[in-house]
């Protein structure tokens, strides 16, 4: 029989009412024939209430390391959002009378590394799962967790539940893989700025990648690797309404390549310029590994030869972690050799992603005259094979996503 | 170095000050030289909110079978109380500077039967414990739960977290198991009911044994059991303060035997007799045995001789099994033969407990005349090598336990 993995994220199962709801459309697959795996986050609030517990546990007077905690134990607890998901889930399909179980993450098992409360998952043995469902019986699986070769019970991060229900899909050789959220598919762009924008029936896993690791959390970004490398077919769609939603597939499956599929807009970054940086060997090393060791995230780097053995150096990062940068920056002063340090707090990172890119010349051009036109400055910009981005002034983000959203005529596509 | 299992029940955890509070409870121990393994229940109220979902899940409308549910699911679904509380119990103690891991049932393993929601534990394996405990390492283990042979979660049943912290102490060869709760000892009788009732420093097992199935809800009944098989010293002791508590221990350690140690009492209990039951072998079968079958939970029962081949036949049960009894017994009337059915549902049991009364003549003459002087009139009566139970009009039973706690000197002993 054919296979199917359908994943609820923690707002499709926020209640009894919605997880009989989920239910419902896991009932219809199975009469359709298929043998169902389905992937279960926790009860919308349930990890933020158990991440809270575990921080005021960790939190106490006296304590030997107020703020630290051991990840092991933190997965212990968070992990049990998903387990009760998993129970109601099977619970509520059995009244329907479709034959399901529950399975957590060490049951399956679901092997992963042993990194707490952020594991990547080694192994899928389906072994258990193949039989049951040779026996009439679908699944019912804890998404987000795992179990580490020494027997604890490891998470896989936050939407790790998206990673969980595409390695299964891998694992289970399932036709495809229907994560259910609400909302109804993969937009051109944020319909809450661009009233226009429409969604897309396909989007290929490459342009997909950049526009989850670009701000459009529709989908987790490891999960969209892990579905490009194990060619895992993902359908986004509505759990509250019937829409077919939007295909995540591969970019030969596509006949008509848009030249831009979509615009990816990001606030709250900051650009950080160092002047006269030495420009000789290792001096990048020098700047990005202590910003690395001291967990700042670094985003776009931007590198430009000037004169005389110098350059100039410009990466940005999320807001919040400016002054960090700059502590860690001017620990390094002596080292780095820069004369100046610029910072610029208040920028918005607008993409564009398009695998037509690659065989449409003129696309920047298309998006810089568009920006110019309606007088919003470019600070910086890199690019990719299927991706332009462009630092702007942040009040310029709104109008810069409408005005490209209408450039490259994504309303009507 | 000795070992100690301390179990904290739900409202001894009931919220993160409380886990804290019991936390330094068990530094104490582990201060004192104990390799410690601390039992916890789930917090309180968390095991009703997620019965209640389970109830929800299963009573939808259109529900194939409303009001069952699937004992594997719901087994997996409440487990996860006891898996949080586990957690954040070992985060608070490595706070507090104590090395301490969490452990689910299955972990350890603790393999149980298959009997989900009522499971029997069979064995426990301390391999990994041990070796734990080897390293430095306290255990603090998630009580209720285990793993049957099929690799499913099960639970033991409500209390069953007192009997998963005998059994660790059995299968560790701790040298005590302590009973952290929210009494602080076994009483003479309840105290709202006599308010001169004292606090035991010693008690035995065969006299708990009768208070605990008598209605003096310290402990769990099957705890008990399995402590004086597998003579493990209990010792119940108050969370919220520093007392020694009352040991519950074996015979032969207490040098000053009670005649009397308790008194327990029971509301709502009803007596039911059926009058000339044909004296014939297997009849007490014939009317027991539908009652069981259909979960009417009989507890005395009393048959005297009457004349003629007919005897008099007269049991008491809840008052609330009153109703299915009738319409079972009306049901195997033909069988039993039985010319009138009578109900007395506005009983209650009064029961007086010691292992002295075994060397002691005229225990129950006291009783008997004690209830007399006060005008008490008995119904039925029933006795044990250490135990007279009797049944009395249930407005007096406030009365009979003021009158017997004075008649056997209870107050000063």
């Amino acid at each position: 029989m054919p296979r199917l993995v359908m994943k609820f994220g923690g707002t499709s199962v926020a209640d009894l009412d919605r997880i009989r709801n989920a239910a419902t459309k896991v009932k219809r697959e199975v009469d359709a024939g298929y043998e169902v795996a389905v992937v279960v986050s926790a009860m919308s609030g349930e990890t933020n209430k158990l991440v809270g517990h575990v921080r005021d546990a960790s939190a106490s007077e006296g304590a030997n390391h107020p703020g630290f905690y051991d990840a092991r134990e933190y997965d212990a607890i968070v992990s049990s959002g998903e387990q009760v998901t998993s129970g109601l889930m099977a619970l509520t399909l059995q009244e329907m009378g479709v034959p399901a179980r529950s399975w957590q993450g060490w049951q399956v098992p679901v092997l992963t590394s042993d990194a707490h409360s952020t594991a990547r998952i080694l192994d899928i043995d389906t072994t258990n799962l193949d039989q049951k469902f040779d026996e009439g019986l679908h699944a019912v699986i804890a998404g987000f967790q795992g179990i580490s070769e020494e027997g604890r019970i490891t998470t896989l991060g936050r939407g790790g539940s998206d990673t969980t229900a595409v390695a299964f899909a891998a694992a289970l050789g399932a036709e495809r893989c229907d994560i259910y959220t609400d909302v109804d598919g993969v937009y051109t762009t944020d319909p809450r700025i661009e009233k226009g924008a429409r969604k897309l029936d396909r989007i290929s896993f490459e342009e997909m990648l950049e526009l989850a690791s670009l701000g459009a959390k529709v989908l987790q970004t490891r999960s969209v690797e892990l579905a490009m490398q194990r060619k895992v077919k993902l359908m986004v769609r509505s759990s509250f309404s019937d829409d077919p939603g939007t295909l995540v597939c591969d970019e030969e499956e596509i006949v008509e390549k848009n030249v831009v599929s979509g615009i990816a807009a990001e606030k709250e970054q900051a650009k950080v310029t160092l002047l006269k940086v030495a420009d000789k060997p290792g001096v990048a090393a020098s700047i990005f590994g202590p910003l690395a060791d001291n967990g700042v995230n670094v985003d776009m780097i931007i590198q430009n030869i000037s004169e005389e053995g110098h350059t100039d150096m410009t990466f940005s990062c999320a807001s919040d972690q400016v002054e960090r940068a700059k502590s860690v920056l001017e620990g390094a002063r002596d080292e780095i050799e820069y004369t100046e340090m610029i910072f610029d707090p208040g920028v918005a990172k607008v993409s564009i992603v398009g695998i037509g890119m690659r065989s449409h010349s003129g696309v920047a051009k298309t998006m810089f005259s568009a920006l110019a036109a309606d007088g919003v400055n470019i600070k910086v910009i890199t690019t990719s094979e299927i991706k332009v981005s462009v630092l702007i002034d942040c009040k310029y983000m709104e109008l810069a996503v409408q005005s490209l959203h209408a450039a490259f005529g994504l309303e009507t596509a």
